[in-house]
């Protein structure tokens, strides 16, 4: 291909509508377009660098004995009703009606539709386990769709669902997709945490997400470096850190704290560390009011308590002053667990904390040298919080890190969600009508591009990892117009693509100093350079892009010494 | 793969939803499912098998300089404002609102968004031309989706646009497109041919259908069987099939034609031949009735007539009885064209046909021996008539033929249509703004794997052309008990697999009948059968399904014996 021929619309200049780099850095190097809010168009380079990861995608799936089908896009509300999901998945679901006034939506994921696939065609154990996947352009309706293809509305995805006759099996499988997603990160070149998942709102038994590393990344995830625990921070756990020695429990002693609401002012009264004093957070969940005790340093997880209390973390919410004071009959500020008459969640660490101190229920007043279960028995009690990088992992003690990472993939084992309410059932080996054990697999393909430039540019631009980027090779002919020049240039670049090497020509009539800058940009992996030095002593310069390293080569040695660090860079 | 592990759903019956052969075959063979009307699940051999039309397009494309892009399948209604066919698209356009409210439609056709696309980022001529290109799903909300994958509401379309500076430059580029869809479709295998079409409602100066022939198309199309000439109806044009020589006019006759209303009771009446009567139709036009006259024994053609109307055949239809009368005050069956006072169109045989009858514009009575020019004149005359296969080829005067196509292409040079609309303009070589010249060219591919089944097919299956089959060989391993001869076939389907042969070997424990049967109803070019002769003697068989020849061969010679068959079919 050439440059000169194909639509490569680089910018000198960072879009405005661009914030994170892979947005930026993808706009510039002309590998996307926006078309609307949260919808781009792929131009040559970009989708090649999809296409890229797809295939990675589907060599891995296929080895892993995963089979490749194509459902419809537009679904319809039907087998939604069925499952349950039509009334409870919100505005992300693009809903319609066709022609003939009948609901559809534009598919966001295809549990209900491969559910159906597999209760009317696979009907015994004997064609179990099956797993089917599709590489797919999916809609979802975000409110603010941001960060180019990091969160857009229309984005490419693999999904993929199995189905196993028990639960074994169904583990094995999940096992199976688990090593195949260590497989095609890696192979896509990319730095990258299978993490603890919280499977919340999708049901099922448990999950892990996928987290490419970068700095940029939307989500912190806890990471210990000793060990190889990793979570996300929904489901991330640590060892307490609260004193359980055995200590005297003191009376109760009420304290005069007058105007003193927030923790820190109180504790700098009382002259205690955060660590010493309980805070008592009021949450109206659905239609109650609950209180929640934490420790004075510590902070709410509400996935954690949301999956406590058994709800949706949408169904709940903290009170404002009124209807705390309406609830507790105390202004906020001064509430404690004791006394206080609605439902109490006490984080597990409370229980290992003595001597505390808490608001009194009483305007200006506090309570010190409290003890749970000596002087209040909480409703619930268990892990609410969120870890922070003074925990220690649970596994090996080591002082655990927080650190930010882009979810690319995330694999659940879905027990019997869909199937049960699909009725979607197969004969088992005693002739029994059973329910298939589903897993489901999920890949951010389009997402993982730009987390893949997230994870490797520099300040000139994308510094593609060799096995998804568009191309392997970029020629440069810095004098299109000097016939040796360019005879040298199309004589690299015809060996090339013999080799079967992917090579982009830059047959451009631009000064070099254009031709070098959008080569740093579009961070093809190696660029190859003809220019003065080969008319001066033929020789060509050969220049990786991911450290900078070049190499002065005759044209003679260009073409195998390219080969080899491709093969190198891709083992 | 293994068809054990494969989900390949086949049914002993024909579906009762299935009216044409490849819709009974798909869904027979287990290549497709049906989620809802006009919407298929692609089970694994059907997508393999789309995926294989595919891969031949984009090479094709690719070879011809075209570029693959993606384009949002969701598209902003303010583009199609823009071009003004937000307005006058039907209901086959899905239109809907996303959570904010703002219109969008699901994208049948991507002219806007493309032309949007290059109006952004393409400036000058020294970038021209451009010629783009995506392979996508598209949606179509049609009324009567049918025929399985020939008519859906959702199917898998190439669509391609190019942008020239010059007229000149665009019917080069159409001229390569053409070139590159005969290639396309004859490596698919295809008997096929490219037809002359009407580019009507799209716009543009001209355009070709690609039509597969086969019984069961939609389309006629017109052959010429001894030169190159095709067209499709709406645009067929032959030999005037009247005589011209001079004859005497003679003078005009009444007469009486009591109750004879209809042409052929005319012509027995008054003992004529219908290529000696001009009949009178009455068509409301918009707002206005217009009388059209042509020959007693040929047809109107809606579109001619449209198009020498400058109109859409959506506004024009037949009037009534009481239409006619009000119209005209004559019942109908006694029209003519002498003294009508609304618009008269002929079809231009009329001109040259002489002494014929009409109806005398009064109650039971004809007129004899009228001459066109000399007793009336025409409002607008020209060629409106169906082409019949009676009729002769206008280049070399041979018997056309009327065949049946299914269209699997459709090229047009569109003009400036969409780039004048959008005000899509670049700078031409002498500096001044200028819109592109653009051609659009699409291709139906799932429709493609379709029309392949409905020309290659008998009583027992699908014969897929060896280019597009999903696999290109079925192993039957006819006693999956038996040690000696799933050794052998495991040896033969390891082997092609060593060779990159695709390969599916079927090693279900089920008799040979079920296999030799299933075999024959997925329609994989070669059949090799490891099976009791192996134990006799040592042989084994291949059968080619496109014609049931078999060779009996050794193991040893079995994979170059079928890597040459395959070889010398897709050359």
């Amino acid at each position: 291909m050439r440059f000169s021929q194909l639509l490569i619309p680089t910018l000198k200049e960072d879009p405005s509508e661009a914030e994170v780099i892979s947005h930026k850095l993808l706009l510039r190097a002309g590998y996307i377009r926006k078309l609307t809010s949260g919808s781009y168009t792929y131009l040559p380079l970009g989708l090649a660098a999809i296409r890229k990861v797809e295939q990675i995608v589907r060599e891995e799936m296929n080895l892993a004995g995963a089979q490749e089908i194509l459902m419809p896009m537009v679904q319809p509300a039907d087998l939604w009703q069925e499952s349950g999901r039509w009334q409870v998945y919100g505005k992300e679901l693009l809903r319609f009606q066709d022609r003939h006034n009948r609901d559809f939506c534009l598919g966001p994921t295809h549990e209900e539709v491969v559910t159906d696939l597999a209760r009317m065609n696979i009907h015994s154990y004997k064609h179990l386990p099956m797993n089917l996947y599709q590489i797919q352009t999916k809609y979802r309706d975000e409110a603010r769709p941001r960060f180019g293809l990091m969160r857009g509305r229309e984005f490419i995805m693999k999904d993929g669902y199995s189905f196993d006759a028990t639960d074994q099996g169904a583990e094995l499988t999940y096992e199976k997709m688990k090593t195949a997603y260590h497989r095609i990160f890696n192979r896509c070149g990319l730095s990258f945490r299978a993490v603890d998942a919280d499977s919340g709102s999708i049901g099922g038994s448990f999950s892990h997400e996928f987290m490419v590393l970068a700095e940029t990344g939307e989500d912190t995830i806890v990471v210990c470096p000793s060990c190889s625990y990793a979570a996300n921070m929904e489901k991330a756990t640590c060892q307490m850190s609260s004193a359980s020695d055995a200590i005297t429990l003191k009376e109760i002693e009420k304290v005069e704290t007058p105007g003193k609401r927030k923790v820190q002012v109180v504790c700098d009264f009382l002259n205690i560390k955060a660590s010493e004093l309980v805070k008592t957070l009021v949450y109206v969940v659905k239609d109650e009011v609950i209180a929640v005790l934490l420790r004075g340093d510590h902070e709410v997880e509400d996935i954690k308590l949301a999956n406590i209390l058994g709800i949706s973390d949408e169904d709940m919410r903290l009170a404002d002053d009124k209807e705390i004071f309406d609830a507790t009959g105390t202004p906020s500020g001064y509430l404690g667990p004791i006394g206080l008459k609605i439902r109490l969640v006490a984080d597990q660490e409370v229980a290992s904390m003595s001597n505390f101190v808490v608001g009194a229920n009483e305007k200006n007043f506090h309570l010190r040298n409290v003890n749970m279960n000596r002087d209040f028995t909480p409703t619930i009690s268990g892990d609410i919080r969120k870890v922070t990088s003074r925990d220690r992992c649970l596994a090996c003690g080591s002082e655990l890190e927080l650190t930010k990472g882009i979810e690319v993939g995330h694999i659940f084992k879905l027990g019997t969600k869909y199937s049960t309410a699909l009725k979607a059932t197969f004969l088992d080996d005693q002739g029994a009508e059973t329910p298939f054990i589903m897993g489901c697999y999920g890949i951010g393909v389009s997402r993982v591009v730009a987390a893949a430039i997230e994870q490797h540019h520099d300040k000139d631009g994308i510094k593609f990892p060799v096995a998804i980027a568009p191309v392997k090779v970029l020629v440069l002919n810095l004098s299109p117009k000097d016939l040796e020049i360019s005879q040298a240039a199309e004589e690299i670049y015809e060996n090339l693509r013999k080799e079967n090497i992917e090579v982009i020509l830059d047959d451009r009539d631009e000064r070099p100093g254009i031709k070098f800058n959008d080569a740093d940009l579009i961070g093809i992996p190696f660029r190859i350079t003809v220019g003065k030095s080969f008319s001066k002593d033929g020789t060509i310069e050969v220049r990786r892009r991911s450290d900078g390293e070049t190499f002065t080569l005759s044209p003679a040695d260009t073409i195998s010494t390219v080969a080899d660090l491709i093969k190198k860079a891709m083992a």
